[in-house]
C-alpha cells in the first residue's frame, strides 16, 4: 500500500489499509464509550490497536476534520461520522450463498447483524438442503435468486460455494443486480467494474502468522 | 501501510501487506503451473490479481532476486522460494480451540491443511462437547492443552471461542509455549511479543465491501 494520503488519480477511495483500520478505529471507540469515557486522543485510540497516534490523525483526516484542539476526538461524534463513513448506518439486506459448514457458521456469525449486515435468504442448489431451516431461514434453489432478490431488496452477497462453482454463482449474483460480493471461495472472480467484491482467503491469515513465527515476531496484526 | 521498501528501523519483516501480496502471487503462480507454463512475466502474474508489474517486481525485491532477464520468473523456483519464505514449505502442527459453528467449519476448512496447516487437536471447554469427534479428532478439554501441546508438538493455535473467554484462553495458550495464534473471536489480545497474532474479524470484510458499494467502486479486493 502506498501512503494513504496519496491517492491514485482519479481515484477518490480511501485505501484498503485505511479502511480496514478506520473498521478498528470504530470498535475501539465503541468500547470507550461503553465505558462511558466522552473524548479519547488520537494516541489513547490507537494504543490498544498497536498503532501510533501520527497515523491514526492521517486515516482520520482522509475524511475530514474531527478533532478538537485540547479535547481530541468527540466519541459519540466521531462513532456517527464513522458509522456513515462506512456505510454502516443502515441496513443491508444480504443473501448467504452456499451452505456447507462455512456457510452455516456465517448465517450465526454475531458480528454481521449488529454492523447492520442482515442475512435475509439462503441459497443453495444441492436438493438435499432444500427446505431445511437455519436461523429460522429457509433454504432456497439458486434459480430463486433473482425473484427472491427483487422482492427482499437484496444488496449483498456472501459467497460460500466450492471454488468450482463460484464464477458461475457469481454471473447469477451480478445478473441480479447485486452490488457487492463478500467472496470465501478460494479463487478469483471476475465480475463487472460496478461491482464490488471482498475476497477472503482464511489460508492467507494462517500464511502470513507462519511468516511471523518462522521470523521471530510476535505482536498483533489486523488481518481485517 | 507506508512504502512496503521503506521498513521501520529495526524491524526487518516485510510489511502485512506484502505478505498478504506473496500468499496471492504464490496462488496464482500454482494456476500458471497446473496449466503447464514454465515462466511468467511481473505483468502476467499481477494481470489476474488487478496489481501492477511494477508492484509485483517491489514485493519480490523484498526478498531477493528471482527474475531473469529476458524470460521473467521460473514458475517453479518461485513457488519453491515462495514457500519458503512464507514457512509453508513444512508442517505446522495446529490446535483449533472452540469448537462453535465457526470452529467446526474451520476444521473443515481444506484451504488449511493444503498449505501445512495441520490441524492435530481440538479443545474446548464445554463438558457437552467432550469425547465428540470431528474430522477423525475427539475433543479435549482445555486443561489438557499444556499436555497435548507438548506431546504432539502443537506450534499454532486457532482460537474460535466467545470474545470474553478469549483473553483468558490466550493466556493458557502463551503459557503452554505455542507461538502464533489466529484469532476469530471478536477481540483484542494481549500476548508476549513473542508471540504472533493475526487478528480476523469477517466483519470488518463486510464492512469493507459496504464502502465500496456506497461510494459506487467495484473492481476485486483481497482481505487475506
Amino acid at each position: 500500500m502506498a501512503d494513504p494520503l496519496r491517492q491514485p488519480p482519479g481515484d477518490k477511495l480511501a485505501p484498503k489499509a485505511v479502511i480496514g483500520r478506520v473498521s478498528l478505529y470504530l470498535r475501539q471507540l465503541e468500547a470507550s464509550q461503553r465505558q462511558g469515557q466522552p473524548t479519547i486522543s488520537s494516541s489513547q485510540l490507537g494504543a490498544a490497536l498497536g498503532i501510533g497516534d501520527a497515523q491514526v490523525r492521517k486515516d482520520l483526516a482522509f475524511f475530514g476534520q474531527f478533532g478538537y484542539p485540547g479535547i481530541g476526538y468527540r466519541i459519540e461524534e466521531l462513532i456517527a461520522a464513522l458509522r456513515r463513513i462506512l456505510g454502516i448506518d443502515r441496513i443491508w439486506p444480504t443473501a448467504m450463498i452456499g451452505l456447507g459448514n462455512l456457510g452455516r457458521a456465517l448465517i450465526k456469525y454475531r458480528g454481521f447483524r449488529s454492523r447492520g449486515f442482515h442475512i435475509v435468504a439462503l441459497f443453495d442448489n444441492d436438493p438435499k438442503k432444500m427446505g431445511q431451516t437455519h436461523s429460522g431461514l429457509t433454504v432456497r434453489p439458486l434459480e430463486d435468486l433473482a425473484r427472491t432478490t427483487s422482492e427482499l431488496g437484496i444488496e449483498l452477497a456472501i459467497l460460500s460455494v466450492p471454488a468450482e462453482a463460484a464464477q458461475r454463482v457469481a454471473d447469477q449474483i451480478v445478473a441480479c443486480g447485486i452490488l457487492g460480493i463478500l467472496n470465501f471461495a478460494p479463487v478469483p472472480l471476475n465480475v463487472p467494474p460496478t461491482v464490488g467484491v471482498m475476497a477472503v482467503d482464511l489460508s492467507v491469515q494462517l500464511e502470513h502468522l507462519a511468516y511471523k513465527v518462522l521470523n521471530g515476531q510476535g505482536g498483533i496484526s489486523h488481518a481485517g
